[in-house]
Formats: C-alpha cells, sequence, structure tokens
C-alpha cells in the first residue's frame, strides 16, 4: 500500500523525473566498459530518488528552471550512488537492494574506482552552474559525508555508543543530504532566501526521521522486502538507534557479541530479531523518529501553499509509515 | 645536484609555497583522529609540489592573488595526494616516498576514505573561487583522472599493450592534472586568455615527460632513492614505457611474466633491472621524453618574458635531467 502511495505522489513530477533518470543514465555513461556496467548495474538496482524528489520540489518555491534543476538532483543522487558503493566496500556487503553489489560483482578495487567515477561525474554534471553559492555548500556537503563515514568506521564494533553518537553518525549519513538536497534545490531557482531556510531544515528533520525508520526496518522488515538479511547493520557493526534501547539487555548482550564477530548462526540471528521487535526498543526509537517528523511538518508550515508543499506533506507522512 | 638546482628555482617563491604548505595542513584538520593522522602522514611524507609551483608560475602572468592562488594550488595538490592513497590501495603497496602507505599502516579501508576526504577538501578549498570556469575545469580533470585509474586497472598485468595505450593512460595519470594546474592558475588570476593556451600545453607536455621520467626512474634508480623497490611498476603489473620497448625480447619475457604472476625473486629482480638498463630501452625512451620537453619548452618561448617564464624553463631542464 506505501508503495503504491509513493508512486502516486511522484506522479504529478514523473516527467521530471522521467528526465532526471535519462540524466542519470547519460552522466555513468563511459568509455571504459567496466565503469560503464558497474555504474548502470547500480543505477538500474533503484533507490527511490529521494533526492532528486527533494531537488525538484524544494526548486518549485523559486523560480523553476528543469535544466538547472536536473543538474543538482543528478549530482546529488550520484554522490549518494558512490557513497554506497564504498559502504559496501566497508561492510564487506553482497547484497543491496536485492541486487549483488558492485564490490561483489566485480571487486573491491573496482568499487573503489567506481565510486570515485561516480563523484566525479557528480562534479562536472553541475560544474556549468555559475551561482557560486551552490558549488560551495556542494563542496561542504561532500565534505561532512565522508566524515562521516569514517566516523562509522571508528565506531564499527564498538558497543560503547551512546544515543548522541549514533543522532551524529546519521546527521552525516543521510540528513545532510536531504538538507543539502532542499537547500541547493532552493539556491538553483534563486528561491527567496526567507523560505531557504525552512526547506533546508525540513530535509534535515525529515532525514534523520528517515534514516531511524530506515534503522527500524532493518530490524522488523524481512530478507526479502530489504534485498539483504534482516539484521544486516548488526552484523556489519553498526549500531542503530532500536539497538541502543537494548544493548546492555543481559539477555540482548551475546547475540551483540556474536554479531559484531561475527559467529552468530542463522538461528540465532531469527531469534534475536524476534527478541529484538518484542523488547519494546522499536517504539522507543519509532517515538524519537515521531519527534523528527513533527519538527519537519512544522517546518513545512512555514512555506507558501501549493503542490510541492503538499508533496512535502505527503512525503513526511510516507516517512512515518513506510514499511519498506 | 638536481636537487640542489630543484631547492635554488624554488627560492625565488618560497615564501608563497610556505603559505600554501600551511594551508595543506590546515585543510587536513579533522575532529577524527584518524583521518588527521593519516592525512598528515600523507602531506608529511612530502612530494615535489610541483602542482602548486605550476599553479604559481601560470598565476604570475595574470592578476596575482596569493589567497586565490593558494586555493587552487592546494585543491590540485589534494587531488593528486588523494589519487596516490587510492592507488596504493590498487597495487597493495606498503611504501612510497620510502614512508609507510596509508593502506599499509592503517587498512584499505582507512586508505579509501582518507582518500574520499582528501577528494572532498580539495573541493572546499576551492569551494568559495566566484569564477565558473574554475569549477567546471575541476570537476572535468577529476573525472579524467578517475577514467584514467580504472584504465589502469583495465591494463593491469596485460602484456598486449601498445605505446599508444601507455601515452593515453599517463596523459589522465599525470599530464591533465599538470596541463590544469597550468590553466586554473591562469584562470584564476585572469590570465590574457592568448596566454591560457600555451601555458596549458605546456603543463601537458611537460607533465607527458615527467612521467616518462618517472617511469624510466623505477628502473634505473636505487630502492633508497625511490624510497621503494627499484622495478614496482612492474612487480605491480604496470607496463611502463621503458618495458613496452623491451617486452616481447625472448630473454626478457619469462622476467616479465614472473613479475606480474608475482613469482620473481630478489635475485631475478636484480638481473632483470640490469638487463633492460644494458638493452637500450631506456635511450628510447627518453628520446620520447625529449620530444615531449622540446614541445613544452616550444610553448614557454611564447610566454611574456620575467621570472615566472625563467622558472618554467628551469623545470623543464631539471625533468629532463632528474634523477630522484
Amino acid at each position: 500500500m506505501e508503495k503504491l502511495k509513493l508512486i502516486t505522489l511522484y506522479a504529478d513530477f514523473r516527467k521530471d523525473l522521467a528526465y532526471i533518470e535519462k540524466e542519470l543514465e547519460r552522466s555513468v555513461e563511459s568509455t571504459s566498459p567496466v565503469i560503464r556496467q558497474a555504474s548502470l548495474h547500480l543505477l538500474r538496482a533503484g533507490g527511490k530518488r529521494i533526492r532528486p524528489i527533494f531537488v525538484i520540489l524544494a526548486s518549485k518555491f523559486g523560480t523553476y528552471s528543469l535544466e538547472d534543476v536536473a543538474k543538482v538532483a543528478v549530482s546529488l543522487e550520484l554522490v549518494h550512488m558512490a557513497s554506497l558503493v564504498h559502504d559496501d566496500v566497508i561492510d564487506d556487503s553482497d547484497m543491496r537492494r536485492g541486487f549483488e553489489t558492485v564490490k561483489s560483482r566485480w571487486d573491491n578495487r573496482i568499487a573503489m574506482y567506481t565510486g570515485d567515477f561516480i563523484f566525479s561525474r557528480a562534479l562536472t554534471a553541475m560544474g556549468d552552474i555559475e551561482i557560486p553559492e551552490v558549488h560551495q555548500l556542494f563542496a561542504e556537503t561532500m565534505l561532512e559525508i565522508c566524515k562521516g563515514e569514517i566516523i562509522q568506521i571508528d565506531h564499527q564494533r564498538k558497543t560503547n555508543q551512546t544515543i548522541r553518537d549514533y543522532l551524529r553518525r546519521i546527521k552525516r549519513k543521510t540528513a545532510l543530504l536531504l538538507s543539502s538536497s532542499c537547500e541547493l534545490g532552493a539556491l538553483v531557482s534563486r528561491t527567496d532566501s526567507s523560505i531557504v531556510g525552512s526547506l533546508r531544515r525540513f530535509g534535515y528533520f525529515a532525514g534523520m526521521a528517515f534514516q531511524i525508520v530506515d534503522d527500524i526496518l532493518d530490524i522488523t522488515s524481512t530478507d526479502e522486502k530489504l534485498g539483504k538479511p534482516a539484521g544486516s547493520d548488526l552484523l556489519n557493526g553498526h549500531l542503530t538507534l532500536p539497538v541502543l534501547y537494548i544493548k546492555d539487555d543481559l539477555k540482548f548482550k551475546p547475540y551483540l557479541e556474536r554479531s559484531f564477530d561475527g559467529t552468530l548462526t542463522e538461528m540465532e540471528r531469527e531469534e534475536m530479531l524476534v527478541y529484538i521487535r518484542s523488547s519494546g526498543a522499536i517504539q522507543k526509537a519509532q517515538a524519537v523518529s515521531d519527534v523528527y517528523l513533527r519538527k519537519a511538518l512544522d517546518e513545512i508550515d512555514a512555506l507558501p501553499e501549493g503542490d510541492a508543499k503538499k508533496a512535502f506533506k505527503q512525503i513526511a507522512a510516507f516517512i512515518g509509515k513506510r514499511k519498506y
């Protein structure tokens, strides 16, 4: 049902999204067959294209030019894709969204350079936009994402983390890119500066909620819907919000340790998931997500009425309820 | 003796280079201790800072502003550094310039993200330069370098390469970044467009010569001077120009095969180096380098007289004669 809702929502902007999708494909064309194949493989594995959607919607509050909007949207989606390829190397992941990862289908070296190539294409995609603030914000966003990924490595397989550590990590991992998607969309359409702040903050709060829900789904959803094993975050050594609420539980501790040292059996993984799901940790994490979502909705209220505002509201509602 | 000459040459611009060096150190500051350590380790391992020098000299033909020149110089040196960190992952190299590599001192994952971090810092370093052409050219340069690195992987351990393959590879690996160093230096100081082309071509030709000499030195120099084993290119599966001239020699072939499959003994490595050195292949490669150097010097002739022109001539002479 949620899936349908998302498609309906996107329908209003389907033409513009289709154009962006084409530009995305065009952007990863390359004379090197390996790069082209690896990039297209990645592109076709899909994703929700939330960053392009945020760019489109935010741009609607200014003077909308599809051509410029598409450049920014392509750039941001490419940055996201590139960071996923590198994440898969770090996590040694074989599957993502039901598709083999680049590092699994090819190898780590190809994945590293495919990521580098896509990062570079992200740069050239909006290289000719003549608004200095756009380049500055884009550069700062990339930097923070990279810092976030190193922090993620620092934290990996460490059990002495706090909720504060987690929130800082997902801010850099997800919220900043969504926040910048809104802000860059607004900037490229030269939106009135009084609105830019609300859009940026909306993206940030929605991004925080989105990532928390994502981390909840990693526990509550099925392998099939996730396109990878449920509990992957734990198996990869990442402590997420629901798990932080249960990590000191004496019955849970052995599962945590075995997840982190790679000795968890398949049966134990299933037991562990059942245990977390029934522990109340999910509800606590959901409550934090709801706070962020509330804040996101408050920011939307400040925006001028129109289709874009309506769509942002629907997206916020979708994030709160999504099951995949 | 050459070392002395390089230092003398750089002396005229020592103050500006020192400022750029400070900015480089500042640029890799990070709240993550691992990133800071890995980046500083890399920075302190040194290098000739040829990219910053090219930026400074090219800028001298326009309206020189050290602050802007430093931003571009820092960006380009960081791109170079980042690509080296990722190269070391690909080549599985433990030593570079006599220092442990990041991937050896830490691990491949840290090296990948340190590279990503440094790439991002390269972006922010010149993020606020308000000349659209600068961002566009920078983005295109990064893209070509990445493509070059994937081609390098494609070619690795393949013996059926041509000289044309080699020249295209080093164009992307080295010459383009030096060419862009000159062009970006010229652009940022708003140099007369009639000169920009000569500067760009000078950088390109000098870069080709520089890389060929680098590849010759990998065969003719000592482990000590190189800071890594002589013959490393071969051991890493890279065919360079001197080796291309001898690769079908029947006595050489077994060495080549054993280099590429990793079974070459230490004694055979030494025999192989002696064999290449005495084969005439070095002279042939040197002759190609000289042709590029001649072209580089021709481009310099077209430039207005002054200290910068003199310095470019000295650099060209240094490239032709360098022993390290």
